[in-house]
C-alpha cells in the first residue's frame, strides 16, 4: 500500500510531497489514517535548521490524530480497551524504552536516552498514514467523546502535553498568581492548565504581534494581559507587585523561548516561587543571572522542562475533551497536506496562533 | 463597654442571650464588631453534647466575619498591612502556639496541642463583639473585594478551610474523578475546590433529605449527583466503575460524617487512590475494614483530616472572593443573634444548607 | 536444552523436581543460569494455598539472581549497558505492560493489571534456568561489585524492593522515630532503609519466636527491640510515648502481616504520622478501626503498600551492594534445589530468618 | 545586672569588648548564660562589610548554646516541656512573626520579612548573656543527652540548620550520588545529612587550602574527595560521569559560595537532577548560564536556599546528638570571648574548619 507524505529535504527549503510504501504491519502495530497534524513552533525550528536533533530527509509532524485502519494482532489503549478499526486515536509522540534508568528508576521517561519521536527522530504525521509501532502509548477517544474535531484535539500532543508537564511541576495552589510569558499555543495551554490548578490571578504577557493571542487569552482564563511593547519592564514589574501585595507571582512560566524573557520572568517571581522554562526548546545564547539577589535570597526554584510523557498527554486530552475552554479558537488556520510549507510560514510569521494540516 | 452574646449553658437546652464586659484591649489585640457568624454542623454537635472538647458555659461560633472597631497598638494582617478601624476582617479560628513540635517542626499547626479556638475552647462569634487576641492570624478583606457579603464569606472559616485542607492533601490531577460523600457546606466546598484542582468528573452523593443540596451541587461543578436512597450501593459502584474505565474514583472525600459511608467510599476509590476523612469530626462507632482487599492490594491511602490552618483559610477566602461559584446560594437561612437556637435546629433538620447569624 | 525445576503441583504437598525444555530464545530474551533463589514468606503462603493469585502447577521463586548464559540479539540493563554472557544479573520480578493507565499515567506500575511475575503468574526461579523475556528490567551487577554473593543479593528482589517501596512512601525525616512490627526479612529491610532515611530511634517488635531476629535487628540499626510477649501493649505504648515526648512514632510499618498488629500499630503512631502496611500480603479477617480517635483526630495517614517496581529494586540492590549492613547474616539457611520443600518448612517454622536455594 | 559582649563597631576593625545592662525580663523571656558561640563564615562576611543586612554597632554571633539562668513566667520548649533554670538550650536564631504570608500561608518562615536574627539584626551571642525573647523557638537539650559539649552542638544553629534545609529540598533517594562543593562546616553538614538520606556515592570537592577539610570529609561519609586544583574541571567531570554510568550526580550542593562553582556544579548534575545553592549567602557577580543545554534539555532544577527554620535546626541537633558523626573534629579552634577578632581571622584564613567562642 502506498501513502503520501511531505518531506523536509533541506533546511529552509519548501517541503516536498512524495509517496512511500507502507510495510506490512508487525504484531501489535496499528496503521493509522492521519486526520490532523499539528504545526508546532518546533516544526518551524526544525525547518530552519535550529533543532540539533534532526537528520534529513524527514517527514515532520510530531502532533497527530488519526483513525485506526488496521491492527495486527491485539493492541490496547491506556485504559486496556482493545483498539478496533475505526477508533479515533491520539498517541504519545515519544516512544520510550521502558527499561532504562530514566524510564524505570527515575520515572522521568521524557529523559529516556532511547526516546524516539514521530516527526523528529523518525517520520511523522505530515502524511496520509502512519504506522504506530508496538510500544506506542495510545488513547482511544471513543471513551471521551464521539464528537471531537481531530484538528482541535491534535494540539494536545505536544503543546498541551508540554504545558501539562510544566504546570504539574509547579505546585500551584488555590489563589496563586501565575504569569505566562508568551501567548502561543504552549502559553495558552499553560494558562488554562494553571486556571485548572486553582490560580486566581493569571497574567499573560506578549508583544504587539501577539495582539490577537492576548485577546484570546482572556477566554482561556487570563485576568490580565500585557503588551510588553506598551509598558516598560519596570512598569510591568511595578504593576505585578501592586496586585500581589508586593510579593510577585507565585509561578512564572516562560512559554516564549526568548532568552530576554528569563531575567524578567525571574524578577517577577515571588520569593519562595517557581520559574518554569518549557519555552526554551532550542539553543539560545547564555543568560547572566544574579544568583544572590534573585535565586538564593529568594529561595527561588528554577525548573527546566523537557518535553512530556503520557501522563501529561492524558491531562491535555482530558482538558480539551471537557470543552471547558474554547480550544476551537486556538486553531486559526487549516491547510491541506500539500500546503505544509505555507503552514510553516504562517506559524513563523505569527499570523496563525495554531495551524493544522488536514489530509 | 458591654457586648451581647448567646450562651450554651446546658447541652440540648436553648441558648441564652446575655451581656458581658469587654475588657480593655492589650497590645496587638483587635476589637471586632461581628457582622456574621456561621452556624456550622459542629455547632449542632456541641449543642447536643457530642463534641468531647467543650466546657460550659460557652458562647459558640467558630466562624466569624467582622469589622475592626479598635486596635491597641499595631496589628498586621497576613499581607503585612496594618489593620485599621473599619477594615472588614476574617481570621483563623484556631490560634496556635507557633513554637511546639507541630507548629515549628512538623508545620502541621492544626495539630498544635495548645491550639485555642474561638467558639470551642473560648467564647466565640455568636455575639455582637469579639476580641481577637494578638496571635490571631487575620486576613483583611480590603485587598480582595470591597463588596463582599460577610454572611457569604463567613463559611470560609471552618467548612471552607477544612475542605481546602482535605483537597490539598489529595494530589488531584487534571482529569481525575472525585467523589464527594455528603453535600453539606463541607462537601460543597470540597466539590468546588476539587474542580479548582482540575477534577473532571465530580460525583456528589447524598440522601433524600439532601435533594436541594444535590441540585445546588450542580452549580458548584458536580457532573453527576446520586441519591443513595434511590440506587443501591452495588448499582452506584457499578455506575462509578462504568464511567471510570472500571477503575473507581481517584479521590473520594467523606464529608458526611456517617460511619456507614466509610466502607462504601473506600470501595469506590480506585487502586492507587486516596480516601479522605474530613467528615468524621465527632466520635463514631468502630468500622471494620478489609485491609487486604481494600487497602494493601489497592495500595490505597486513607487520610484523616483534622481541622485546618491559615493556609487553608486563605484558599477558601480566595475562592469565595473570586466569585467563580455561587456561594450566595449556599447561605439559605439568615437569623438574628437572639434566634441562634432556631438556627441550630434548622441546621440539624437539614432544612438549611448553611445558616448564618447576622447581629 | 533441558533444565530442572521444582514444581508446586498440589497445595500443602511437597514440591516435585522435574525437567523441562528450554525453548529457543526470542529477540531480546536472556537465558539465565539461576545462582540463587530466595525463599520468601509469600512462597510459604502460596504453598499453603493462601494466595489467591496462584494457578497450579507452578515453579515457585520470584526472587532470583543468575548469570547470563545466552542473549538473543541485544538487551540492555537499566544503565544502558549491553548484557553480555557471564554477567551477574538481578531483575524486576514483575514485568509490566508499560502502556496502561497505571504504568503510563499514574506511574504506579506495581498496580499494572497486566503485571506478570516470575514464580507467581508464570514459572519462576526454583529452577536451574530461567528465560527473562524481553520486557524484563535487568540490573547487571558488574557495575556495582565484582564480589557479591548471589544468595545475599537475592533478597533485594522482593523483601528488599517491597520494603523500599514502603519506606519511600513514608516521608521519614532526619531525627524521626520509626517502629517496625515484625522482624522478618521485610522488617529488617524496612529497618535499614528507615535508618538510611535519617530515622533516629528505630524500634523493632517481635514475638518470642523472633528472638534471634530481634537480636540481629540491632546490627541493622535498631535502637530498641521489644518482645511483645514480655511486655503488654499498654506497657509498650507507654514506653514509646516516654521516649517520644508523649507523641508516638512518626512512622510505623507493619511487616508482620498479622491483623492483630494493625490497631496496635496505629495507636503507636503519632498524630500527623503514617502507618504503612506492606505486611498484609494475603487475605486477613476484617479489622475494626476507631476512625475519630485514631484517624481523623490524629490527621493520620494509613497507606497500603502493594509489591514494588524497578525503582524500589534498585534501592534495595544499592543498599546491599554498599555493604553498610550485614545482610550476610540475614541468610541463615542455604538449601539445594531438590530440598526446596525443606526450605519452605524452615521458613514457615521461623527457624530461618531467610532461606535461599542454591542450584 | 551587667553582661559583657564584643561589638562590631566598624567594618574590618577589631571587635571591641564592652559591658551592657541586662534589662528586666518580660513575660515569657529567658535569660541565658552563653556557653558557646559559633564563628560562622557569614560572621566573617559581616565583619568585612559584605552582608547588606547589617547595621553597626552590633554584637555578632547568630550561633549560640547556653544555660537558662532565669525565666520570667513560663516558657515551653518545642516539646512542650517548661524550661527550668539550669537547662541546656539551643534556639532558632531567627525569630519570625508567625502570622504573615510566608509564615502562615506558605509555611516558609525563613522568608518572613519580619524575621529577626540574633547576631545579625539584633545583638547576638558573642557575649556572656543573651535574653531570648518570648517568640524564640527553643530546644531544651535535657531530653536529648546529658553529656553534649556546647561547643560541638552550637554549629547546628546556622551551618547545620541551613544544610538541613538544603538537603531536605533535594529529594535524595537511596543509592543516589551527591556532590558537595566546598568542605566547610556547611558542606560537612550537607555531606552527613546527604548520607543520612541514603546517598551512596558522596563526593566532596575543595581546593588545596581545604586539604584538612577534605580529609575530615571521609569521616563524615565522603566516598571520594577531590582537590580541584589537582584535577581540571574536564577531568573531574569525566571522573564523575565514569562512576555514575555517564549520568552525572543526582544532586549537587554548592556550599562554597564561589560564583565560579555554579556552572561546574550544574554541568556535573545529571538530567532530572537538582542543583542547590545554600552557599551563595552574600552578593556575587552575575553568572552566565546556558539554559537550553544545562537547564531545559536536562529538565534540571536549580534551587536557591535561604537560611533555615526550626524544623531544620531540629534535624541538625538530632544528628549531632546521635553521635553518629565525629562533629567534635569539626571544631578545630576554641577562643575566649575577648579573642573574637582572632577567631574571625582564623576562620577567614581557613586555618580553622570551625571556630567557637567559649565565654
Amino acid at each position: 500500500m502506498k501513502a503520501k507524505g511531505v518531506y523536509l529535504k533541506g533546511f529552509n527549503q519548501p517541503l516536498e510531497i512524495g509517496e512511500f510504501d507502507l510495510p506490512a504491519l508487525k504484531e501489535g502495530e496499528v496503521l493509522v489514517e492521519i486526520l490532523a497534524a499539528g504545526v508546532c513552533g518546533s516544526d518551524v525550528h526544525m525547518w530552519r535548521g535550529n533543532d540539533p536533533r534532526i537528520k534529513l530527509p524527514l517527514i515532520l509532524g510530531h502532533e497527530g490524530v488519526g483513525r485506526a485502519l488496521e491492527i495486527k494482532g491485539k493492541k490496547r489503549d491506556i485504559f486496556g480497551q482493545e483498539i478496533k478499526k475505526g477508533n479515533l486515536l491520539i498517541w504519545d509522540r515519544g516512544v520510550t524504552c521502558g527499561e532504562c534508568y530514566f524510564c524505570a528508576v527515575k520515572k522521568m521517561s521524557f529523559l529516556c536516552p532511547y526516546r524516539q519521536v514521530y516527526g523528529i527522530s523518525r517520520d511523522g504525521c505530515y502524511a496520509t498514514h502512519l504506522i504506530l509501532f508496538k510500544e506506542t502509548k495510545i488513547i482511544s477517544m471513543e471513551e471521551f467523546s464521539a464528537h471531537i474535531d481531530p484538528a482541535i484535539l491534535v494540539s494536545a500532543s505536544c503543546s498541551g502535553a508540554t504545558a501539562a508537564h510544566s504546570v504539574e511541576s509547579a505546585s500551584i495552589k488555590e489563589g496563586d498568581t501565575v504569569i505566562i510569558q508568551g501567548p502561543g499555543p504552549l502559553g495558552i495551554f499553560a494558562l488554562s492548565l494553571s486556571r485548572e490548578r486553582g490560580a486566581d490571578k493569571l497574567i499573560v504577557m506578549g508583544t504587539a504581534v501577539d495582539k490577537e493571542r492576548l485577546a484570546l487569552s482572556k477566554e482561556f482564563g487570563a485576568t490580565l494581559t500585557l503588551n510588553i511593547e506598551e509598558k516598560s519592564f519596570e512598569e510591568r514589574l511595578s504593576l505585578i507587585k501592586e496586585i500581589t501585595h508586593g510579593l510577585g507571582a507565585d509561578v512564572v512560566i516562560d512559554c516564549s523561548g526568548f532568552p530576554g524573557a528569563i531575567n524578567e520572568g525571574i524578577k517577577m517571581t515571588a520569593a519562595g516561587g517557581t520559574y518554569l522554562l518549557p519555552g526554551i526548546a532550542t539553543p539560545v545564547k547564555e543568560v547572566p543571572l544574579r544568583f544572590y539577589e534573585e535565586v538564593s535570597r529568594k529561595n527561588l526554584r528554577i525548573q527546566g522542562i523537557w518535553v512530556s510523557d503520557t501522563s501529561h498527554l492524558y491531562q491535555a486530552v482530558k482538558m480539551i475533551a471537557s470543552k471547558r475552554y474554547p480550544f476551537e479558537k486556538l486553531i486559526t488556520h487549516r491547510f491541506k497536506l500539500k500546503n505544509a510549507s505555507e503552514a510553516l510560514e504562517t506559524m513563523e510569521s505569527r499570523n496563525a496562533i495554531k495551524a493544522v494540516l488536514e489530509m
